[in-house]
């Protein structure tokens, strides 16, 4: 080897599933070798390859105070940032690639050194940032979606009018909704951009529609900027299908400079089993605000999915975790919530959140009037005794 | 709704936990809104949508002759091919999505109307293509990679010297090799592609080198070129990292026009768990096939990984599985290989792979003569009564 290393060390912490505390350590050692030379260890005679490159196991304990402490071990090791360069998709790959063919490891805790976070800008406007463009300083933030998928340009357009008239502060498209014939991106963006405005014009208010931007590889910026200059207020995109990296991007100084929300899809596989892939707080919360995620939407604790409420709560610190100069993202619970539990997911979330409700909107006959309620429901003095911090 | 959808359909099937038929049906029935509309399916009254756009359960049935029999239920789900507009982004969220955040729900299967396929057209060389450049029309493909992560650019040539001396065909960076400062991505394209082309000038060989292009969303177009530009032969993308679409777009006729293989770097989550995620052979074999991949690493039962027998072989079967006119992809199993597995390997893929062998070939204290070892494992005759087709 001739070149050195700066000393800096990022730290993830993988809990492995193992019988006991030797088989553990062999598990994580094994990790040291796979997410750095990937060699036979026996091999690799180079001192400083040995010392400087290879994953260093710093500790190795039975997992914490969780239910699931009997069936894991936590290790923590450590790499040199040299192995990730400057980039995030290699950032990625330290943290998780190669293991992530393993059963039975999951990445539970992320701790990247300031030579590390200082390359990621992370969310351009974060928490403060989006209630300042809001003029919501205190309350969640209420945002909808523009469904059901096979609705015409026009239609959501008149949906999104109605949801901005009735004083939601995000309106944002249903994922699923890319470029299809039935409601075209740029027709589709020039129409709701347009009934946004005009209800602003008449409210006062300032709420912002989100257009879906998830796109092809070399569209997606195209895209972004196209919607911007169609009266978009910001961008949904989802990075499980175009990348964690495609989301950076977006959020970088050549963007758009739009709010960005991140959507879950596809990204369910490595959250859906305990004992493997990522940990909600390391993915939802820190790894997608490194990519400059401003919101992070994600399916509640029951509704239509099954995050647990101890998931939600540990992703939902992770958004505000310390991480260098980033700035906290909002959480954005969604999947399935409904009017009757504004309250609880007050308290939940300490109003620091935005709440996201879709189809619950429409159970009401008058969806003005239900957006209306959604605002009481959040503008509410929230009694403390359900305050849960 | 103000249009007519043509009626083409793409079906997935979906392997479903439940305890019995009636809540596999609920389960099912579920997948259809959650992929289409996500919206409460009593409030969808346009009779349109609800014919058009729902996804429709054309069959539901015990889950086939494996030994997972008993735990699931094989649930047919149809969705018109206009709910994916022409995109392969947007293809993955109908197909997995949402439903990704739903344990106990597997993709096992994967069916594309012609009207679907004839938007992707797949690997630019595939099995075929990447013989005829190796001038190896029979015999399985050779492959080794650039290893371990922490040498520098002239170390890494003077290994792809010897590899290429030795006889293999293929030659790949490590994975994980980027572009950090031990050994900057354009040095290390130039010195290994130039200790390849120097190696064959005195073997007469077609050795290719197959620099790691995977790279920030803003760069990876432009490395790739840079990479055919300094003489590679072929490209490395982790599509994991980089997002499939970016691997179809390496792939498509505005790219460097070179043979690519994936590499499986965070995809493992949508694979390890036997009742969720999608299935090795529509993942490896056919996603990352319509994506363009001329070859896909995976690791082979045995090895350093956990992938098992059948896994492999319902792999290596979807990449030649009929897709219209997508040329099949070669297996590339790896993962801890051995060259006393070759024999084993070769008769298992029936020569239709290309086997790739990193650290084992260095337990030969002259990596050349192992390299020639391999080749001469690979060109005698495999004993007809070890092949198993």
């Amino acid at each position: 080897m001739e070149y050195r290393l700066g000393g800096e060390r990022l730290r993830v912490v993988y809990r492995i599933a193992a019988r006991d505390e030797a088989e553990a350590r062999v598990r994580a050692e094994d990790v040291c070798i796979e997410q750095t030379v990937e060699f036979p260890e026996d091999l690799v005679r180079d001192p400083d390859i040995r010392r400087g490159i290879f994953g260093q196991l710093e500790a190795l304990a039975p997992a914490g105070s969780s239910e699931r402490a009997a069936l894991g071990w936590d290790a923590t090791i450590g790499y040199a940032v040299e192995i990730v360069g400057r980039e995030l998709t290699q950032l990625l790959n330290v943290i998780f690639g190669n293991v992530s063919l393993k059963p039975g490891i999951r990445v539970e805790q992320l701790e990247l050194p300031p030579g590390l976070l200082a390359l990621f800008p992370g969310p351009r406007f974060g928490r403060a940032g989006l209630r300042a463009l809001l003029a919501a300083p205190a309350r969640p933030l209420l945002c909808s979606a523009l469904k059901p998928l096979g609705l015409t340009a026009g239609q959501l357009a008149a949906l999104a009018g109605q949801l901005a008239l009735g004083g939601l502060d995000l309106i944002k498209d249903d994922h699923g909704l890319a470029d299809q014939p039935f409601a075209p991106f740029r027709e589709r963006v020039a129409r709701c951009a347009a009934a946004v405005a005009e209800a602003n014009a008449r409210t006062g208010g300032r709420c912002r529609y989100l257009p879906n931007v998830s796109a092809p590889a070399g569209e997606l910026g195209e895209r972004a900027l196209l919607a911007r200059e169609l009266g978009a207020g910001g961008l949904l995109v989802s990075p499980g299908l175009v990348g964690l990296d495609a989301l950076r991007r977006l959020a970088d100084d050549d963007g758009p400079g739009l709010p960005i929300l991140a959507h879950p899809a596809l990204l369910g596989s490595y959250v859906v089993h305990p004992d493997s892939g990522i940990a909600h707080r390391v993915l939802f919360g820190l790894l997608l605000r490194l990519a400059g995620a401003d919101g992070v939407v994600f399916p509640h604790a029951g509704g239509r999915f099954s995050f647990s409420l101890e998931a939600c709560r540990s992703l939902a610190a992770g958004t505000a975790e310390a991480m260098g100069r980033l700035r906290p993202a909002f959480p954005a619970p969604a999947g399935g919530m409904r009017l009757e539990r504004v309250a609880e997911l007050r308290a939940f979330y300490d109003d620091e959140a935005i709440f996201l409700i879709g189809g619950d909107l429409h159970r009401c006959a008058d969806l003005v009037a239900a957006c209306r309620r959604f605002r009481e429901l959040v503008e509410e003095e929230l009694p403390t005794v359900v305050r849960c911090r």
